[in-house]
């Protein structure tokens, strides 16, 4: 019985999502919204550290209005106990709601489907409507879920002929400062933000977001190196060790050529953010050193570009993983 | 006295004297329409060696519906006479037209502003509307005539890291179907094609046009080399030598990195086709070579993305030469 208006409704809901992003973890960042009558009664979305969730935010809001109204939520809400509040399935079964309409199953197993089960049980209209919005806002927590590790966005900043910096190093600058400001507003996304050491030794990068209101919200900074790291940095010694990114949702790799190499060569990579200066530089550093590969064929349908936009005189594309 | 539609009429005259291209050599390919009351009457582009003329093809097929009517002409109409035939602007004179509308000046000084002013003189209303769409469609020789030397396209097929083959040399495939398709039509589009020595011993490309209907099309092929071509091919051994590339207006230059290099460190490059496929290479060969570029300063300003389109899983870029 899911309708078009559905689909949009969940889109608003993953927009909402956006705002607990990263400071939700360890708690995915969901979105929620309650409409009655065709107006949005209430909003929520995951506070920082994980609570409360956004279903108690938006039924909070909400109050008396919640009688007979539809809750649309990106994620199937928990349906566990936990010592830090009642479960939102609980919350729903109180809070009269007619109808559930959740874009994304949890994966949780002391959710997964027992939510959706326990509201219908009580004759709630709970319905799944799968929502790519929804799907998208919950990238990290369902790749950690998955996979057991965050989702991994790798960044290059090149010139048209897929250089980094000239033969001598210098890389200051390739990209313009519209393409450096999305890029902070991308480094604000993520709870991690790692570098290789020859990029760390040589070109000592602050990493943090140098954008207005943002500054809070600067990632930990991750070095990949198999000896120490500097003060205020985590080092990373295998990517592929269980926890060797903590609690992570959201990876963000800024090179250089051998980090960006190590992370691809272990299908790491989950969404490529590809900044271009329309300028050429011609025998330089590449941006991306050996990954294996053995073939051509080898290469081809692997990654599929899903955005671009223009910054300033840049260029910027964004693939995704086909998995 | 110039009008929006006047600007239309020329975009029209433009993209007729496309069909000329590049066959009117060694005239430049113009197109011409006659419009009268609103309605085309007559239309004419330049024909194979570069007779009749586009305005004598245009004003031919209107006969007497060309009293009173605008001539739109992409470029100024010829002044000198020709042991070919008369010139155009003595046509215009016995034509009837009432007005003719020119996009760009002819700078050959045999009829640079003589056509405009005969014209005039004799009572015809004709006027200068400076038109994009008719200079870029003249752009091989207003090249030729301001520098002596072809308008040079410089193709590059690349992963999305830069590299044009794996590290072994193997480049089968890296774009796919449509794009290759496509840099066909613009071999089409050109009277030479042009690869580096070492890329013709190593792929031995035919370069020629393999799209039904268009391989008469296929244009003259040059290798760059201090050494001998082989039968059919043209040897190339200093791109900045007088004559170097006949009297081609269009010159297509398809790699491979050294060749791409020595046009670029020459500044001899117009315009940049970058085919991308959505594959990553890693460790393989770079699609340019050294340029002598000294910093990252100097490489910043001199390339404006004008187009950009998808080409099955492929993405075109097209940039231009800012001067």
């Amino acid at each position: 019985m899911s309708r078009p208006e559905d689909l949009r409704w969940l889109d608003a809901a993953a927009a909402l999502a956006a705002r607990g992003r990263p400071l939700s973890r360890p708690n995915p960042a969901v979105g929620a919204m309650i409409v009655r009558d065709g107006k949005v009664v209430g909003r929520g979305w995951t506070q920082a550290g994980g609570r409360p969730h956004a279903e108690a935010g938006a039924l909070a809001m909400a109050g008396d209005a919640a009688q007979g109204a539809t809750l649309y939520v990106t994620l199937e809400p928990c349906a566990h106990a936990s010592a830090r509040g009642p479960s939102c399935t609980s919350l729903v079964l109180e809070s009269g709601l007619a109808r559930v309409v959740i874009g994304v199953e949890d994966p949780d197993p002391r959710t997964a489907g027992n939510g959706i089960a326990a509201m219908r049980e009580a004759g709630i209209m709970a319905e799944l409507v799968p929502s790519t919005a929804a799907r998208q806002s919950l990238e990290g927590y369902m790749t950690r879920t998955a996979l057991g590790r965050p989702h991994v966005t790798l960044k290059l900043a090149t010139s048209l002929d897929g250089r980094i910096a000239l033969a001598d190093g210098s890389s200051k600058w390739i990209t313009g400062p519209e393409a450096r400001a999305h890029c902070h507003v991308e480094r604000a996304r993520a709870d991690g933000i790692l570098v290789g050491g020859g990029t760390l030794r040589a070109d000592a990068p602050r990493l943090d977001v140098r954008l207005p209101g943002l500054e809070q919200r600067s990632p930990q900074r991750m070095v990949l190196t198999r000896g120490s790291a500097p003060e205020g940095w985590t080092a990373v010694a295998n990517i592929a060790a269980s926890g060797a990114f903590g609690d992570a949702q959201y990876l963000f790799v800024e090179g250089g050529a051998q980090a960006a190499a190590t992370f691809l060569a272990a299908d790491m990579v989950d969404r490529l953010l590809l900044y271009r200066a329309p300028i050429i530089v011609g025998d330089g550093l590449p941006c991306i050193g050996d990954i294996g590969l053995g073939s051509l064929a080898e290469a081809h349908g692997r990654w599929r570009n899903v955005d671009r936009r223009t910054l300033g005189s840049d260029a910027l594309d964004v693939y995704e993983r086909v998995r």
